[in-house]
């Protein structure tokens, strides 16, 4: 008997999980689970406190945990390798609903729409000036992160007519980017961006990667967007920086989450605020299902992950 | 001596375009103008009330009158024609902006940054459920209208892999259009719709073709986008519908514009309110004064307009 601890939402997508689980698996949710349940669990479908309280038991035999988010950042990543437990994410299922919501953003802002929602709640018509609007078309969009969220942002970003760049660790070529850099090579194009998009995993690299002196090198006030991770952002460099160098932030992920309400981020006027979630969407579980059930084939007849296995030194 | 009456803004673009016209041609505006002066109008460039004056002098001999619309229906057409009057507009320069803001307001429903926004004006943190986020990757978009504007709404939509149908007068295909249809033919696409958006210009065959009847052929509770013109939708209709049969309307333009305060589209919960912006972007005049001048190179040489001539029975 293999048993899966689930750390999810019960809903429909987890009664179809469980419907489709061989005979000698069972599905159990953290509140049907015994102590003597979870010293038996053999793999943690999601994550929670409770997780970490089932890998601090003295008889735990935990070999694979699978995330149903694409960052790892939240899960020991020390601890499960010296434990020998494999970790997988669902990386992918989130680059179409990121990309969608990082091009809403954008064009929310350039096009007026976030002042007429605004406007709207007040029964206001007031109509902006021919300089206050502008189009995406022809400007400069740089990209730190070139993986499956990247590309997809950046295969919109060119449908819009919007010149492509990204940043990754060699500065590899990428599909879907006219030019790619390293940290070390994107100096000039950095200062030349109009629109910066984060979608970095947190590391111990990229923790405040985006900084006072970071936004000091910005020279055309661009539009600044995080959907990558809360901390690789200084948001106290952030808030200086939308008085100078930053035009405008659309920002999804916070060091702080939930945004505390006195957080001085709520009285900004130049940003976009979202309550983390551009990777949502309506077949997000059945998505993130079919990864575990693909991963859970392959890990009980050969003991490997089928896809998305985390590199635990890595962090992604 | 070639007289233009110049009924725009003055602004930098206006002081430019001066800058740029033949020698023996004055360009006037409306608080520079005598009595007399409009009386020796040949060309007007824009369009309003004064126009209308200029029109019903008796002495009058305007010759052409170049918009800086689109849309001409609030000019008297029946009048031009009879007075050999011809008349341009500026279709086209609107296509890229219109096109980014339709996006920009289908992807900020979908996405739930419409009511991020709102949510921010309070410092709220409200996090939708799954099935409250969806993406427009595989949505059926039916777009009634396949001009400049239609088709780069069908680019745009294609790279966010939407299935794209058109609707036009005889239903001829058009680039872009995965399928068209006339108004006979697209009762089955129109049916199977997520997405419907409106184009088209207004005339005596389009004033309120969004009525009671059209929406009670919908049975998906689609998502209702007017950017062409207001009186093709019969607001009282549409206010009903969005109680059953629309799920959510985004609207650049109204019967009334600007939309009054006491107004019962302010109070819906499911519209997303425009003021009238979607064509508006930074560099419109510059790009209506490109138009301008070549039609005055013609113009002036061959008495005729070398682009945007509207036919004035058809309306567009």
């Amino acid at each position: 008997m293999t048993t899966i601890l689930a750390l999810v939402k019960q809903n429909e997508a987890l009664a179809q999980l469980r419907a489709t689980l061989p005979a000698d698996v069972r599905l159990l949710t953290a509140d049907q689970a015994t102590a003597a349940d979870l010293a038996q669990v053999d793999i943690i479908y999601g994550w929670n406190e409770t997780g970490r309280k089932v890998l601090a038991l003295s008889q735990q035999q935990v070999k694979w945990i699978q995330t149903i988010s694409a960052g790892v950042d939240s899960l020991p990543l020390a601890q499960l390798k010296q434990q020998h437990i494999l970790l997988s994410n669902t990386s992918g299922i989130h680059a179409e609903s990121i990309a969608e919501s990082v091009i809403g953003m954008l064009l929310m802002h350039v096009r007026g729409l976030q002042e007429s929602a605004v406007q709207q709640t007040q029964s206001q018509w007031h109509k902006p000036e021919h300089h206050q609007l502008t189009t995406l078309k022809a400007k400069q969009l740089l990209i730190y992160g070139t993986g499956h969220i990247g590309q997809r942002i950046a295969e919109l970003a060119n449908a819009l007519g919007m010149q492509v760049s990204g940043v990754n660790r060699s500065g590899h070529p990428v599909d879907h980017f006219g030019a790619t850099y390293s940290m070390a090579t994107v100096k000039s194009a950095l200062r030349q961006a109009d629109v910066i998009v984060n979608v970095m995993p947190l590391t111990a690299t990229t923790k405040h990667f985006f900084n006072a002196d970071f936004f000091a090198q910005l020279q055309k006030q661009p539009i600044f967007v995080n959907v990558g991770r809360g901390p690789s952002v200084d948001t106290s460099a952030l808030i200086t920086a939308l008085q100078q160098q930053v035009g405008f932030a659309a920002l999804d992920v916070f060091e702080d989450e939930p945004l505390p309400a006195d957080h001085p981020l709520w009285q900004q006027k130049n940003v976009l605020l979202m309550p983390h979630i551009s990777g949502i969407f309506d077949g997000y579980m059945r998505a993130a299902n079919q990864i575990f059930l693909n991963n859970l084939q392959s890990f009980l007849t050969q003991g490997q992950l089928a896809q998305n296995q985390v590199e635990l030194d890595r962090g992604y």
